[in-house]
């Protein structure tokens, strides 16, 4: 049974979990704040469900709880940062910082990062840059998880991007999404459940269609966006491809299937080409384009105009990208963010090693 | 039965065309050039197949073959460009080559355009960029012929991106994709077949699936890239609207369902809220971010170790984006160009408007 958690409750106990593993209040703070927007949105996969992950990282010495972030390259436009294997939750905020101050600058600012770790959510970085009047983008790579079209052999993560778009009456465009027909997190909610998977989400070891959600267990992978060539998945392909270009080839991170782990105990692969994970963001000011209150106006219309879209049978509304994560946030900040007996039971562990109280039953 | 031509016939015949149009002699062989590029890489549908729809245009007024393009709002990073109703094939190389001079000069250049017109295939563009060391971005809205997901109503097009990626001894990363799951051109392939579509391609007038590949002509809508929900359509909507809004939002064209649609006799929509339509060209030097033989060395692992991904029974190999198109136009640029007879009648029938003698039988 799931039990539900008022959002300051999860944010005490996880600030303290960081403070635990080393990090200065204030990164502990940021961490915290950057994780648990996962679960607020209503991305539990990438929440407080991982922070037990995060744990077992820095207690393998994957995660420097006290990193120097430096800039070691840069252009007017442009920056490389490295991360000095700390958090992603802390040093992916940097880099977004450092995109935004550039588009101040110049009109656009683009950061590659090596030398990370997971960043939580992308679309928490993505609309940093909403308050700015900018467009936020940011992606990631992660560990290889999924197969190319006409492979059997996991080459990519699930690479997700988001977008953020600011409009003016009505809220943003923020698409935020894996490159993969289903998010790893999706798979996970049906084998606690013990149930089938839709085909086109998973193959087997020999790359055949299959409705196992545990197909990944036994040597099959992830598919792209797409999920079969006749349905586009080499478009998805591409995508992930891009993702892991843009966030690890360019920053000298490490990519494709050497890009690091997140189970600690999974060997790190063999002769990786690079650092750590990589991201990618980039943070476009409207002004840089077209007065920004005539591109929200003209959003605005976009929005209505497609929430207007005439619905198929069976269907309320058509959605705009960030209407359900806003929703979700609506209830769950008034109600409590529920949590699964298994997170449970994994922040009870982590309340005993650290002797923190708060998930104490 | 489909005729081949050498490329230089017909490039000699094409660019006649658009200078009976009244292109000058410089713009009518670039217009070519991009227009051929979709024939000699195999993305028929957007050569010459639709040459006699740009002189269709013309003919409604529509289209300007002396535009003044010119950048209307720029800073270090960004600019817009207003293509003057010209020949999107004219227009968007312009564009692509101010991004470029601000990627030299600031590390990225990013350009957005209104008031243009179908400019061929979106990776001639981006790969305009390769030849200076820089990632290549390109994109377009379209006519709406695309259904948001939950939707029965066209409101988006298959806007496409590409994305081009140097590489050293390798060639470069390419890829080049429609947001949908099948491009329009491969649905216009099956009707001249009399075939059947995969379930995914389209839906009805209801928002069924559907195998029907005439489905458009009576109210259905081509499908986002996953095809529905559960297989993720919400992402490939969510792709198609980024390309909108980057593409049209930023830059003042017209967007969504008010995009001008390509056949000149089609009405243009009502209360159109821009100008024509409209591009986002990006260009990135590699250099601003990485040393540039550094990156290509990674690039040739990265594009090395896909390429011998261990391939799924039944298929020889795993591709690299860009694999099949170059091999097209290997082979087209030594045995020539097919063209379907339909194709061959049109371009017979511009010989004779304009009294060219080239395509006479």
């Amino acid at each position: 049974m799931n039990k539900s958690y008022p959002y300051q409750s999860l944010y005490s106990f996880t600030k303290k979990v960081f403070q635990h593993i080393g990090c200065t209040e204030k990164n502990a703070a940021l961490a915290t704040k950057v994780l648990l927007a996962a679960d607020v949105r209503g991305i539990d996969s990438h929440g407080v469900a991982r922070l037990s992950g995060y744990v077992r990282l820095w207690e393998s010495g994957r995660i420097n709880s006290t990193p120097s972030i430096i800039i070691t390259h840069e252009t007017p436009s442009t920056a490389v940062v490295d991360g000095d294997a700390g958090l992603g939750l802390i040093v992916a905020p940097f880099a977004m910082q450092v995109a935004i101050n550039k588009a101040k600058n110049v009109g656009t600012g683009w950061v590659s990062v090596s030398n990370s770790n997971h960043f939580g959510i992308a679309g928490y970085h993505a609309m940093m840059a909403l308050a700015h009047d900018m467009i936020g983008i940011a992606m990631t790579n992660a560990s290889a998880l999924v197969a190319p079209t006409f492979s059997i052999e996991r080459m990519l993560g699930t690479n997700p991007m988001a977008v953020a778009i600011p409009a003016g009456n009505q809220p943003p465009f923020v698409a935020d999404f894996a490159t993969t027909t289903a998010a790893n997190g999706k798979l996970e909610i049906l084998q606690r459940k013990n149930e089938d998977a839709p085909i086109g989400w998973v193959q087997d070891k020999d790359g055949m269609e299959t409705t196992n959600a545990n197909a990944l267990k036994i040597g099959g992978a992830l598919l792209p966006l797409g999920s079969d060539k006749e349905h586009g998945s080499h478009k998805g392909y591409a995508l992930g491809s891009i993702v892991d270009i843009f966030s690890a080839v360019l920053s000298g991170a490490s990519y494709g299937p050497w890009a690091p782990p997140f189970p600690a105990y999974v060997p790190m692969p063999e002769n990786m080409p690079g650092k750590g994970l990589g991201h990618f963001f980039g943070a476009m000011r409207i002004d840089a384009f077209r007065k920004a209150d005539e591109f929200k106006h003209h959003m605005d219309n976009w929005i209505e105009r497609f929430r207007n879209a005439t619905p198929a049978e069976g269907h309320d509304k058509v959605l705009i990208p960030g209407d359900p994560e806003r929703e979700m946030e609506a209830i769950r900040m008034n109600e409590g963010i529920p949590v699964v007996e298994s997170v449970v039971d994994d922040l009870n562990a982590l309340a005993d090693k650290f002797n923190i109280d708060l998930f104490k039953t």
